[in-house]
C-alpha cells in the first residue's frame, strides 16, 4: 500500500543519472557530468585540516550544532559577501545549508504554495527544477537568448502567472547553457520583480568560475527592497562532496528556512563546515583561485578549439566566460531532437546530456545538449570531440 | 514582500532552542539537550579514520556521489538489518540519509499531502513534530501508558480520520518520555495499520542503547506486509555531527526518496558516510557497544538514585531501559504546567525541558518536563537533581 503524495507521485529522478550509470564504465568519457575537475581538489591542505580539526576540537566537530551553521562560518560567508555588496547587515541573514541545492528546496518550501509559479530560464538546471517540482509548483519557462532572459517574455509569464512565487535565475555561466546574463538583463529582472511583486532566487555557484570578461553585479547586489534570495556554495571553490552551501536573503525568509531545515537535516556536517571555514580562512585565496580559473580556461578553451575544428560551422557551441558547461546546438535532425545523437555518443563511448533533460516541460524536444569541460582529462576532451563530431 | 507558503508561515523553531541558548552558559547544568555523551565519541578512532580515508581515497571523499548513499555503507546497513528482520531483500531497499530527522522529513514529502492526519505518541519528538508541520500535516496524537500507545485510542483516531498518512512511533526509550512500548502494543499498532490500511514511520535512534531489560522486535521485523518505514541513525553509536542516518522501507518509497533527496541535499556528505563505515567495519563492535551502554546505565542510574533521594514520592518519574532521557511528572502547580517549574530551574542554572514543548497540540498544557542523563557529567547530575529538587 504505497498512495504517495501528489507532489512526489510524478517526482522521477534525475534524467542526468540514466546517463550517470554509463560512466560508472572508465572507458567513457565523461562530457555529462557537472562535477569540478578532481585534479582541481586541494586534497592534501583539506586532510591536513581535518587531522587539524579532530586534534585541536574534536567535540564540536562531532556533538550536535546549531540549524543556522558552524558562527564562524556563517560570519565569514557574512563577511565575503559585505565585500560584493551582496549581504546588506541590518537586512539580510546566511544560513549554511547541504549546497546550494538545498537554498533552492528550502526557497520553494519557505515561499511557494502547491500550484503557484516558479518562473525560469527554459532551458534551465534540472536538479533545481526536480526541487521545484518536488512541491508541486507550477514551472513557467522564458526563453533566453545569449544576454539572458528576454524580458518581455519575462513580463508575459509574469502578467499570465499571478500566483508567482518567484523568478529563478542563473545569471553567471547558466548551466546548461554557459550563458552570462548581462547588467541590463539583470536589471530588467529586477525592476520586473518589482513591478509584479515577486521574489527572485538568484542560483550562483560559479561565480569564482569566471575566468574570462569582466564580473557583471549580481541582481542582489543591485537589490535594494529586500527582493533576492542568493544561493551560493563551495562546491565548486572547494569540493562538492563536501555538501556546504549557503542562502543569503532577508531576515524573514532565513529565520524560516532555519526552522524547516532544523526539522530536516538539523544542521549541516558540522565537521565540512568547520573544514570549509578555515580552507577558506587558511589560503591566499585569490592566488587559489586564479589557479582554480586557469584549470578550467585551460580545459574550456580547449574543448572549444577541438569542438571548431572537428565540427562543421552549422553546429554551434556557446563560449562561456566560466563555470563547467558549454551548449551544443545541432543545425537539424530526423526528429527535430538531439536524444538520437547522444545515444549514439554514448554507444561509441561518449557521455553527453541531450537538452531536453534541462527543458521546463518534461520530454519537450531539443537540438540542443551539453557538454562538461571541468571532468574529462585533456586527453579525453580531445578524443571526446572527435568521437562526437563522427558521430554527428 | 515576504509571502510565506500556508506549510511554513506557523512554523516555528523548536521550543527547545529557547532553551539552547542558556546552555551555552557554562554555568548551566545541561539536563535539556538531547545530545549523546561527549566523553563517549570515539574522536581518535575517528581520526586515524579520517586520515586513513584522505590518504588512500580522497577523490572519493570530495566528489560528488550518488543520492543513494555510499554503496559499502549502505550494503553494510542492509547486513546488519537484514540480520535483526528489518531489511527483505527483494521488498526493501535503504536510503542513506542526513540523520534520521531526514527520514522524517521525506516520509512526509513522499507520503502526506497537505491536511493529511499523522498519528502520533502524545507526547513526542517536537523535531519529528516540526517535520510533520512543515508539510502543513495535521497532526493527531494519541495517549499514552507505560506501555506505549493506548490500542482503542489509536483506533479511535484512525476512524476519526480516514485521510491519515501515517502512524509515526518510537518504540524504544521513547523521546520524551523513555518508555518502551511492549511487543504486544507493537503487534496492536501494526493491526491496526493493516485494518485501516495506514503506513507506520517507526523511528529507532535508540536502540542500540539498551542498558537494561531484553530486546523487543521493532514493528518492521513482524511486518508481512510492506507497512512500515524504518529509520535508524549514527548519531548515538558514533557521533550526531555527522548527520548520517538512514531509511529502510519498501522499495517504491526508497526509489521516491532519493528522488526527493537528489533535489535537496544531492547526497549525504561522503566523508561522513565512508567514515561511518569504516568505524562501523573496523571496531569489535559488540564491545564498543557494550561500553557505550555501561556508559549510560551509569548516568541514568545515578540521575534516576539522586533524583528519588531528593524528591518526595508524589513526583514521578519514568525508568527508561535505554535511550537518553527521564519524564518527570509534578503531582500539581499553580497553573497545571510545568513551564514555571522549569523557569525557575532555569533561573538556578539547571535547564530542562518543559512538556509542553512535546505536546501535538501546540502549547498544551502538562505537569511533566524531560531530562536528559547523557550530556552532564556526574558531578553535575548529583548538584543539578539537589537544585531541582529545591525548584520544586
Amino acid at each position: 500500500m504505497n498512495a504517495y503524495s501528489e507532489r512526489i507521485k510524478n517526482l522521477k529522478p534525475s534524467a542526468i543519472r540514466e546517463i550517470f550509470k554509463h560512466t560508472a564504465d572508465p572507458a567513457v568519457i565523461p562530457f555529462a557530468a557537472g562535477n569540478p575537475s578532481p585534479e582541481a581538489f586541494p586534497a592534501e591542505k583539506l586532510a591536513a585540516i581535518s587531522a587539524d580539526i579532530f586534534r585541536e576540537e574534536p567535540v564540536t566537530a562531532l556533538q550536535y550544532a546549531v540549524s543556522e551553521g558552524y558562527p564562524k562560518l556563517r560570519e565569514w560567508v557574512k563577511e565575503d559577501l559585505t565585500q560584493k555588496d551582496i549581504f546588506k547587515a541590518g537586512d539580510d541573514d546566511v544560513i549554511i545549508t547541504a549546497g546550494a541545492q538545498q537554498v533552492m528546496e528550502l526557497a520553494t518550501k519557505v515561499l511557494c504554495n502547491e500550484g503557484e509559479a516558479i518562473i525560469c530560464e527554459n532551458p534551465s538546471f534540472i536538479g533545481s527544477l526536480n526541487s521545484f517540482r518536488s512541491y508541486n509548483a507550477k514551472l513557467v519557462g522564458v526563453d533566453i537568448d545569449e544576454q539572458g532572459m528576454l524580458p518581455e517574455k519575462l513580463e508575459a509569464a509574469l502578467k499570465a502567472n499571478p500566483r508567482t512565487a518567484f523568478i529563478y535565475t542563473i545569471p553567471n555561466f547558466h548551466n546548461p547553457t554557459g550563458i552570462t546574463t548581462s547588467l541590463q538583463r539583470r536589471k530588467d529582472i529586477l525592476s520586473l520583480a518589482y513591478k509584479y511583486n515577486v521574489m527572485i532566487v538568484e542560483d550562483n555557484p560559479y561565480s569564482e568560475l569566471r575566468f574570462s570578461g569582466l564580473d557583471i553585479p549580481s541582481v542582489k547586489s543591485m537589490d535594494k527592497k529586500g527582493h533576492v534570495i542568493y544561493a551560493g556554495t563551495f562546491s565548486k571553490t572547494i569540493a562538492p562532496g563536501l555538501r556546504v552551501g549557503y542562502m543569503c536573503a532577508p531576515e524573514g525568509i532565513v529565520q524560516k528556512s532555519i526552522a524547516a531545515l532544523q526539522c530536516s537535516t538539523v544542521h549541516t556536517n558540522i565537521l565540512a563546515q568547520m573544514i570549509a571555514y578555515r580552507f577558506m580562512t587558511g589560503v591566499n585565496l585569490e592566488e587559489y583561485l586564479e589557479e582554480l580559473r586557469l584549470i578550467y580556461k585551460r580545459k574550456c578553451n580547449l574543448m572549444l578549439n577541438s569542438l571548431k575544428f572537428a565540427f562543421p560551422t552549422a553546429v554551434k557551441f556557446t563560449e562561456p566566460e566560466g563555470g563547467l558547461f558549454i551548449w551544443g546546438t545541432l543545425p537539424y535532425s530526423s526528429d527535430g531532437d538531439s536524444a538520437g545523437f547522444c545515444k549514439k555518443a554514448i554507444q561509441h563511448k561518449v557521455a553527453v546530456i541531450p537538452g531536453s533533460a534541462f527543458s521546463i516541460k518534461e520530454g519537450e524536444k531539443t537540438l540542443s545538449f551539453r557538454l562538461n569541460f571541468s571532468t574529462p582529462t585533456d586527453e579525453q576532451i580531445e578524443r571526446g570531440v572527435e568521437i562526437l563530431a563522427k558521430c554527428f
